[in-house]
């Protein structure tokens, strides 16, 4: 319980993971306006596009326009998103993002099946390509990324000792190309986590490996993503995904109107009540959060932007 | 981290915290539909109506209409909400409702000069008054309620020492009154409650008074109530309030469509998915904040209603 950072860092997904589950298409200066608004936030990490297949992911084909239309702004990460090596290359000929490698395994071999016709062990296998594809880009990997991490709406639960198999693989496999792995991430990627089992799977990693800075992916599809943020908190966790206003539905979800990943304002929010530091103007994020709802046209699930924040009202009751 | 409750106790407050912000009128037989169907889920206690002033609060003055239409069900525990011997004479005339008195504090003295225009000391003093009337119908006195036990817009943060002393003073009257108050609830009315400070009071509260029974009364206005429930839960907290549905907006929310009190059937699920039995069926819980939904017109927050329960999975991946 004691286990609390005094800081953590946030990396802002809404432009990127948020805009691709939405029906209409979103203009890209729209696109823009909102990565330039969240730049002025204090975020120091935002993803701004996806370099998948524009036939399949029609509403990222302008990532590109994206990348060359916002304004970069000192101490602020840009990152992109791809799935080989054909995105990656579309990634660094932008010359302006941030390119870092991560390997990524998925926990649930079901999943796997599903959506990359592999299984658990061919997935392991072919992290060796994604190195080998790195390395000749030069791009340095420290990043292991667990998807599913916590359950799987085709296998169920997860178990700890499945994720730690995966770690334990993942790190060996690294060794072996003189890869050393500083963050794991661990995605909630289909919303089955806990504040228990968010204890349970991050106390099994910390324990094991004590030196692996820890990262929480979490979606909000079942209302737990604050509660299991803070859970993450509790056991020290120090580094969250979020996405402003709570962009992002869930492909998963059984019903129209669930929510996406955890709000970057409400986790922010959270944090400084808590004594917690971000580097994050609130009432800024707030703000970019109104925006965002405005560019997608529906109602946003973020809180905060609607409920307003208590440093509002304390400035108000001083000032009486 | 490891005081979690084996269950806890769920007071479900929808059809009269819930209903009360709502601004259409709510015909009297559909919130005898909504007691009727919360009742067929495993709830032990629903709070059914409020017998408040009818030219104060209009949308209320069917309440012993909607006492007389619902069907009584074995097991559950039916209240009431009065504010004096007025109401309480009605709510005891309707011969169908568990009748249990309660003194009621506020923690921060701007919020009771604003509403009640006393001071701390006068409202103390003032349930002397309280006392005697629930004697004069014998009724017994048990609980003690503390409402802004975390915060108030008016005054801002409140500090467990002050709720402690409220604490002290209301169980020492009771003690001159030979009342024995057996339930403590604290109350987050303006939504200032953080994991922190919910940890903060409820752990202070512990340590001076091991014996009394502790619950919570949590609204989501700034999206905290889950994890604040479960802040509470993993100190030992077993009783708490609830709307289905989360219905319940906020009147002291900075905007619209800010939400209500802690969702019901999002805390169920959390408190199932933890192994915290709470004697309800999750899957008819959901029809009836489904049919809250209806009644309402427009979409309530939870969460589970929308995004699917896990045991739902669980169920379609053991079929295949």
């Amino acid at each position: 319980m004691s286990d609390f950072p005094k800081a953590v860092r946030i990396n802002e997904e809404g432009p990127r993971e948020g805009f691709q589950i939405e029906k209409g298409p979103i203009a890209t200066a729209r696109k823009i306006e909102l990565v330039d608004s969240l730049s002025r936030t204090g975020l120091r990490q935002i993803q701004v596009a996806s370099f998948v297949n524009p036939k399949a992911v029609p509403g990222m084909a302008d990532a590109e326009d994206v990348v060359r239309g916002f304004a970069r702004r000192p101490g602020v990460r840009y990152t992109g998103l791809w799935l080989n090596d054909k995105g990656l290359e579309r990634a660094i000929a932008t010359g302006k993002l941030d390119i870092r490698g991560s390997l990524s395994l998925t926990a649930s071999e079901k999943f796997l099946l599903r959506n990359q016709k592999r299984t658990l062990d061919e997935n392991l296998a072919a992290q060796a390509s994604i190195i080998a594809m790195y390395k000749h880009y030069g791009v340095e990997i420290d990043r292991l990324g667990i998807m599913a991490a916590f359950g799987c709406n085709f296998e169920g639960d997860i178990e700890p000792a499945r994720v730690l198999a995966l770690v334990a693989q993942a790190l060996d496999l690294a060794g072996r190309h003189e890869l050393t792995i500083r963050t794991l991430s661990l995605a909630d990627t289909m919303a089955w986590a806990t504040p228990k089992s968010i204890r349970a799977l991050v106390g099994a990693v910390r324990d094991k490996y004590p030196d692996l800075e820890l990262s929480l992916h979490l979606h909000d599809t079942r209302g737990m993503a604050i509660a299991n943020a803070c859970a993450g908190l509790a056991m020290g966790v120090a580094v969250f995904d979020a996405a402003v206003g709570g962009l992002g539905g869930c492909p998963f979800a059984r019903h129209a109107g669930a929510s996406g990943n955890i709000c970057t304002e409400d986790l922010v929010f959270m944090c400084h009540e808590m004594g917690i530091e971000t580097g994050v103007d609130l009432d800024a994020l707030i703000e970019s959060a109104r925006l965002a709802e405005d560019i997608v046209g529906h109602p946003l699930p973020g809180s905060v932007m609607k409920g307003g924040t208590l440093a509002a009202l304390r400035k108000e009751i001083a000032s009486h």
